[in-house]
Parts: C-alpha cells; sequence; structure tokens
C-alpha cells in the first residue's frame, strides 16, 4: 500500500539522521535533533489548478525541507511526510 | 438524504482505524488517534467561480486529508466530513 | 419586510434541528446543538466586482453551512443569517 | 456640512432600534442591541484605483451591514459610519 | 522646509477639534478626544509602481481618516501626518 | 566598503536628530526620540521579478520612513537602515 | 556533499564576525551579535513556478539578509542557511 501525492506533492521518508548517507557522510549534531532530510518516495503529477508545476525532485532524491511542513502519515509502521514541492529548499548532492 | 458537495469539495467517510483496509493493511498507532483516512463518497462539480478545478480524486478513494481541514457533518447518525480538494494530500493505492 | 442579500450573499432561515426534513430524516447529536442546517429564502443577484459569481444554490434549498460564518439578523422575531455562497459546503438532497 | 465618502464607501446614520420602520416593522432584540441597520446618506463614486465599483445601494436604503465596520464620525451632534460597500450585507425591502 | 509625500501619500495637517470649522460648524465629543479631522497640506504624485491612482483630495480639503493610520511626523514644531489615499474615507463638504 | 542595495531597496544614513539641517532646521521633540529622518547613500537598481520599480529618490535626498522597517547593518562603526522604496513616506524639500 | 538550492533560493555559509574581510574590515558590535553577514556557495536555478527569477548574486558574493528568514541545514559539521533570494538586503562591494 503507497500513497499517491496529488498535484505538485512529494512523500517523502524520513532519514535515520544516524545512518550513514551514500556518500560516507554522518549527519551530526542539530540535525539529529530535527532530522530535515528526508528521501523522496513519490512525486506528484504537478498538475496544480489546471497549470504544471515542474517537479524538480525525483524519487530517491534525498532533500531538505521547511520544518513544521506537511502532513505526517503512518502506514504499515513506517513514517511519512506529504508536503508541497515549495517546501523542500534543496537537494543533496555529491 | 445526501449531501451534494458545491464546487471543488468532497463529502468523506470517515474510515474507523481499526478496520482492515481492503489491500489488508491493519491502520496503526498514530492513525488509530487522528484518522485521517477516509473514504470519498461524493464529489463536487469542480466548478469554482465560473472556472474548472479538475477533481482528482473518485467516489471510492480512500484518502488522506489534511488535520482540521473542513466542516463536520452527521446525518442519520453517520459522520461526514466536507472539504475542499485541496485538503487531501494524497490517494492510497494498492 | 424582507432582506435582499447583495452580490454573491445568501439569506437563510435556520432549521430547528428537531425538525423532521422532508425526506423524514430527524437531525441529531451534534446537528442539534450546532444546528449548522439552513433553508435558503433569498439569493443575491451574484455581481461582484462587476463580474457574476455563479449562484449554485436556490430558494427553498436546505443547506450545510460553516460555522460563525456571516451576519445574524433578526427581523419581526425571526433570525436569519446573511452570508457569502463560498460559506456553503453542500445542499441536502433526498 | 456633510460627508462625502471616497470611492466604493457610503456614509450611514443609525437607525434608532426602537424607532417604527416605514413598513410599520418594530425592531426587537439583538436588533435593539446592536443595532445594525442604518440609513444610507451619502454613497461615494464607486472609483477604486481607477476601477469602477458599481454602487448596489442608494440613498434612503436601510442597510444591514458587518459589526464592527467603518469608521466612526461623529459631526454636530449626529453619529454616522463610513465603510466600503462590501460591508453592507444587504437592503432591507418591503 | 516640507514633505514631498511618495507615490499616493497625502501629508495632512491636524485640525483642533475646538477650531471653528469654515462653515462655522464646532467638532464636538468624540471628535475631540479622537481628532480624525485633518486638512491636507500635501498631495503625492499617485504614481505607484508605475501606475496612476487617481489622488481624489486636494490641499485645502480637510478630511476625515482611518485611526492608527500613516505616520507621524513632527517638523518645526508642527506635527503631520503621512498615509496613503486610501486612508482617506471621506471629504468634509458645506 | 559599501552596500549595494538589491532590488528596490535602498542604504540610508541615520540623520543626528540634534544636527542642523542644510536648511538650518533644528529636528526637534519626538523626531529626536525617534529619528525617523534618514539621508539616502545608496539606491538599487528597482528591478524587482524582471520588473522595474520606478526610484523616486536619489542619494542625497533626506527622506522620512516607517518606524521599524527595513534592516539594520552597523560596518566600520557606521549605522546604516537597507529597506524598500515602499518604506520611504516622503522626502524633504526646501 | 553539497546542498543544490531549488528555484531561487540560495544557499549561504556565515561569515565569522571577527574574520576580517577581503578588504580589510574588522565588522563590529552589533554585526558579531547578529551575524547577518553571510558568503553565497550555491546560487539556484532561479525557476519558480515556471517563470524565471533573475539571480542578483554569484557564488562568492558577500550578503546582507534578513534576520530569521530561510532555514538552517548542517552537514559534516558545518552550518549553512537555505533563503530565497528576495532575503538578500544588499551586497558588500568595496
Amino acid at each position: 500500500m503507497k500513497i499517491k501525492p496529488l498535484g505538485d506533492r512529494l512523500v517523502l521518508k524520513k532519514v535515520e539522521a544516524e545512518e550513514k548517507t551514500s556518500s560516507g557522510i554522518i549527519l551530526t549534531g542539530a540535525a539529529k535533533e530535527v532530522p530535515q532530510f528526508a528521501e523522496v518516495v513519490a512525486v506528484g503529477s504537478g498538475i496544480v489548478d489546471g497549470k504544471e508545476v515542474k517537479m524538480e525532485v525525483e524519487v530517491g532524491d534525498r532533500v531538505i525541507y521547511n520544518k513544521y511542513a506537511g502532513t505526517d502519515v503512518k502506514i504499515e509502521g513506517e513514517e511519512f511526510i506529504v508536503l508541497k514541492q515549495e517546501e523542500i529548499v534543496g537537494v543533496l548532492v555529491d
């Protein structure tokens, strides 16, 4: 069972702060306390009110998002965040 | 007696959190406390101020919606929520 | 003496919650406490700032409206609510 | 000395709640406590930012307006309210 | 030394409430406590973001303005208010 | 080292209230306590979101600005304010 | 590992207030307490909702930004701020 996000929304899965990132980085300190890093697991169509919003992130991207943004959802024991793309401030690149 | 939602509104019927979903999933924990899962029972025309808002959900869809959104209505002992489509963040798919 | 609502406003007359509706339904519980059901008694021209807002409800419709919306008015002992159509979330249909 | 209202504003003179209206109605109860009934004594040009707002009320109309709207002004012992037409919710008609 | 107001702003000089107006009216009561009457002493060009806002008041007009609007300025012992024309609700006419 | 303001922003340098202005005026009282008088030391390009905002003030102008507007910056012991032109209410002229 | 800012966002790296700037200036006082000076380390595409926002700052620019703006991010022990260009009030130039 998955969530299909509507419009310009994304579904994110929180990245455990203690987890080593693919580039070998250990996220530290403040990041651990407020883990704003997440992985994109689903991307909406980008259609909002009949206009297309260009979706700039892809499934698999690791992103930084605004605190308190979006809706928390728990499915089968896993936690997800559904939010609008405008809440994504940047993508982590190696 | 039914509710015909106006404009880009939908009528939702709350899904009991302990109920097994069609895909056999048991919704747990936080979901039980704040059951934000609901089933669409009616869809408005999508006409708002003479413009058409594309309705992206259908009757029967199980959706996730923003907490505190919409208007609660009780008819013949059943509880419904009437809200605008923009309050729907995603659709559950198998 | 009547109220002619301006623009896209409507005049509603509250429906007594204990009253049996035309379809024989007895509105219960929460509905009694916060009677958000009302009957449309007058419909404005729909002209707002020179543009026409399509009026989707008619005199006689039983509607559900947002709590706290509009202006309460008492004339000759009867209570009315004057509100904008956007505060109507749905129409009751049999 | 009079007030010429600017733009889409109106000047209203409060109607004493105990006063009998022209149709012989005695306004009662809540209306007395919060006399939202008033008579239009001046109507602005309707020109706002170079665009024309259609003025839908005329001098002499008895109107219902939103509580707390507008600016109270006292001239030669008489009290007036200057407010924008959008604060008028309806006109009393016989 | 004078103030040249920018855009659709005006410079007003407060009218002493006890002062007799040109039409012989003595402004009373509430007006004395909150003297919202003022005389226009300078009018801006009306150009805001490259568009022209029609200036509807002239130097010498006695106007009524919204409480708390604008910026108070004291120059050479005299007090002025600089505010946008939209804060003027009406002009006093004889 | 200077500040180049972006868009329709200006850099102002506060005018000491006790300082005699070029026209010989001594700014007094309230002005001393809240010195909202300042001299323009830099003017932005006026380009905001690809559109041109006409810059109506020039370097050297003495201006009056809204209290609490803008960002205070201290460079080499001197204090500056960077704010948008819309926060300037007027220019002092002789 | 770097942050690629989305849309019209920038990534800034705070400038230590006690650090001597390239022009030999020692930033003092208030600046030390609230170090609003930062160096641009990454610039977004400028595409927001399909429209291009002209990016007016470049990597390497030292900028002044609004307090409390943006999202703080800590990566590999270094602190960054991701914010929209409109939060940049000016660029330091020699």
